[in-house]
């Protein structure tokens, strides 16, 4: 077996570092005076300890990079240890959580999904609500870097197809692949800067401000209110809209945007493509809600583009209950999440360049089936796709789906109804928050399942963030024997 | 454009062949006495005179075989226009079925769907029951002849990995592709005569047994009854199970099986696999049914039994109202009739073949990334699988997975329930019949469905039964460029 060392090692500075970002929702909490600062002492201190004891076991075999199968371990591992801290200050803190539901909220917290098993988040402490956007935003910077670096380089689910394009065409203007991760963290802070901004001017408070600027970029979803994005004013809703698509988009263009350059933003398949399905949903929503309702109102257009939004770009935020919008648009909704945003984005489900992909393959194959003896290869964004990475998005495609369905019925044997298990199993999957029906719709959390829906679903949140095959892949026999 | 000529003779025969058809429902009326043979006389007439004047019509551009183009259009054209004559004796009735319910019926037959819009069926002449039995059994060896011959050629769904194996290992037994397809029939014939003869013995009346015989080797699941296999004893349940699963195995096997070699039966891995499968879903289904009723009765184990394999198989004959099974059974069968039984049976759905090849696929991947400078190419059955079969069979799951999603929002959009759109689509694709829900249900008919959404299963079934892409290939522009 390979050396689990260097894998041990990152993983304990990022706990550190984990632990470090502790002390933000403990000065929150200072700021605000309630009492509630110990929970995140505690829970700082035995963070950062245990990060330091793992980081320093593991030093003497840290150095020398990692090997494809360190690099695999690192991944999941790093998606499964720092939950598992991140979730202590909801055991140690005023919400008394027992394991499974500090760990679902910690995991939903970090892949972005959004999904709570927490009620009364009005009256909770400033810190925990701090603590919880907190995870949202590491989650999502993470990701990013994941999906840019780590994902191609795995070659999991066809990333790989942005490993040469970003380090070819970023290569002219940026020389380095770290500067590329600090320009994309800059992105990232300064969306996050301009949002909260945006924000605190239509009226936010500056705490709800900073808090949910954090949770739209990262298209997370976590709200500081039972009432989600239904306790804020329109101007708040239109705002949000924009961001959340923003967030959706691939961030390396908003890099090449900065340094001068728009071309690639506009001309991005992929951007065109998400562009084109928002404005497909959000009108084919608008205009179910208009048949409905009878009239034009602001109201109706605004909370189908809101949460049209919201679900396609896989952050989960509602600013309305629209269960009560009948089957049209409650299926509506559950595909939209079944899509996703923009590799290189926060956001996560299928993805549309995957689509595009299939699409591409699918009109290569008929082309093929009209003239049997042409040549016909499937192109994206112009170039021809290799084989290889045709191949990885089927696989992925074949595994989301294969997935779902085995979750869905996994669900239902510990006794969920059938809207329940699917939905459920789709937005755990999709990192998308909330799920269809009675129980776990945009207006419910999760804290009424049973224990063992919960580990499930934390399961799967966890194979839907990194893409299924990165965590399958160290599933497999030869993958320990190599 | 290319010669329509040569596919409207072909249709034209089959159009008179079908009308020679209805003399067999207008004996069965004559025999009854019930007065109702002049329905069949008057549709016989209007058939074979139509698809005489279509066949004269089409005569002197028959003869030098089919393009590749023409193979396609008459393929779909068959199953486009069979239905509107089969459907005849529905509208001059005593059903007066209005032609939306008229041809609902009539390609629920013929594809070998099972779903109906007629209720009453127990005191329904003796002449439109045949009709309906005969619609599924014509239906089933046609779609077997398809398999075999046409789709291969067409390089439609990954159904050419049995064009050479067919041809191939067949060739050293049976010289000539007619021979295969006489032997084929003879096998359809005895199996349908040897399950008659089970359920004579069982205990159904001779008319209700050569029924329900066709019915059950075309996995059609059409009953002469509302209360379809409950108005049935255990024997004839039991029976029933066992004949499903025959006629959802490769019927090529049986062809060498009677030519006196078992092996290539017993060796099949769509034969291993799917009765691999059947087991699981029967374990599954039975397993909550006992943990549900607390017992082990033989009546619960028959009732899981029975069920399941009618929804695996794709026929659709209920023995027990499953829809108060709870949602485990309801996901489980829904997920079943997604699966479907062996390619080159009468039964439909995504088919065992094309799962084992995925996986093929995603092992040989999986070893890949492990051992990233290996060469692994999938296998079936031991030998290695081209490239083009899994695009082929890529792209079949993928149109079937997007077509199941737009068809259930489609059908929402209709004013149908989240269950019944996504149920009623899935059902409809995959020719299985029965749905999930109150309004679709084991227990249900369509009859109440909206006129769009009648009409949008009705091409449902047409896809799903063509594999889909031998259907959206002629809607391509370069298919009529050719
Ligand atoms: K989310
Ligand atoms: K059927």
């Amino acid at each position: 077996m390979f050396d689990l060392r260097p894998v041990g090692y990152v993983i304990g500075l990022l706990v550190v570092t984990l632990g470090a970002a502790m002390l933000v929702p403990l000065a929150v909490d200072v700021w605000a005076g309630n009492g509630h600062w110990p929970v995140f002492a505690q829970s700082a201190i035995v963070t950062a300890l245990a990060g330091g004891l793992i980081a320093l076991a593991c030093a003497n075999g840290a150095g020398a990079g990692l090997s494809l199968q360190q690099t695999f371990l690192l991944t999941t591992g790093v998606w499964l240890v720092l939950p598992a801290f991140g979730a202590l200050p909801f055991v140690f803190g005023v919400t008394e959580a027992r394991a499974v539901d500090a760990m679902f909220e910690a995991m939903s917290g970090l892949t972005t999904t959004g999904s709570t098993v927490l009620s009364g988040l009005d009256t909770l402490p400033a810190g925990l609500l701090m603590w919880r956007g907190l995870l949202q935003w590491l989650g999502g910077i993470g990701i990013i870097v994941v999906a840019m670096v780590f994902l191609p380089e795995l070659r999991v689910g066809g990333m790989q197809i942005f490993r040469a394009e970003a380090f070819d065409t970023m290569g002219k203007i940026l020389p380095r692949a770290a500067e590329i991760a600090t320009r994309i963290s800059s992105i990232y802070v300064g969306l996050t800067g301009l949002c909260a901004l945006a924000y605190l001017g239509a009226g936010m408070t500056p705490f709800d401000a900073v808090v949910h600027s954090m949770t739209t970029i990262a298209t997370g979803g976590f709200a500081n209110s039972d009432a989600s994005f239904s306790a804020f004013g329109p101007a708040v809703q239109y705002w949000a809209a924009l961001f959340m698509l923003l967030a959706a988009l691939p961030f390396v263009r908003f890099v090449q945007f900065t340094a001068g350059t728009a071309r690639p933003l506009l001309r991005d398949s992929q951007v065109h493509g998400f562009l084109g399905v928002a404005g497909v949903v959000v009108l084919l929503l608008t205009a179910a809600q208009v048949v409905r309702e009878g009239a034009l109102a602001e109201e109706t257009v605004r909370g189908a583009l809101f949460n049209a939004v919201s679900i396609l770009t896989g952050t989960g935020y509602a600013s309305a209950d629209y269960m009560q919008w009948g089957a049209f648009a409650a299926l509506v909704l559950f595909f939209a999440g079944l899509i996703g945003g923009c590799a290189g984005s926060t956001s996560c489900s299928i993805k549309i360049f995957r689509y595009q992909l299939l699409l591409a393959s699918i009109r290569a194959r008929l082309a093929r089936i009209n003239a049997p003896h042409g040549v016909f290869e499937p192109r994206y964004q112009g170039r021809p796709v290799s084989e290889e990475v045709m191949n990885s998005v089927i696989a992925f495609f074949v595994f989301f789906v294969v997935t779902l369905g085995v979750l869905s019925v996994a669900l239902s044997m510990t006794g969920l109804d059938f809207v329940t298990s699917v939905s459920g199993a789709a937005t755990a999957l999709a990192n998308v928050g909330p799920g269809l029906g009675g129980e776990i719709g945009p207006t419910e959390t999760f804290a009424g399942l049973n224990d063992a829906a919960k580990w499930m679903l934390v399961f799967a949140m966890l194979l839907g963030r990194l893409e299924l095959l990165a965590v399958y892949a160290i599933f497999t026999v030869t993958f320990w024997r190599a």
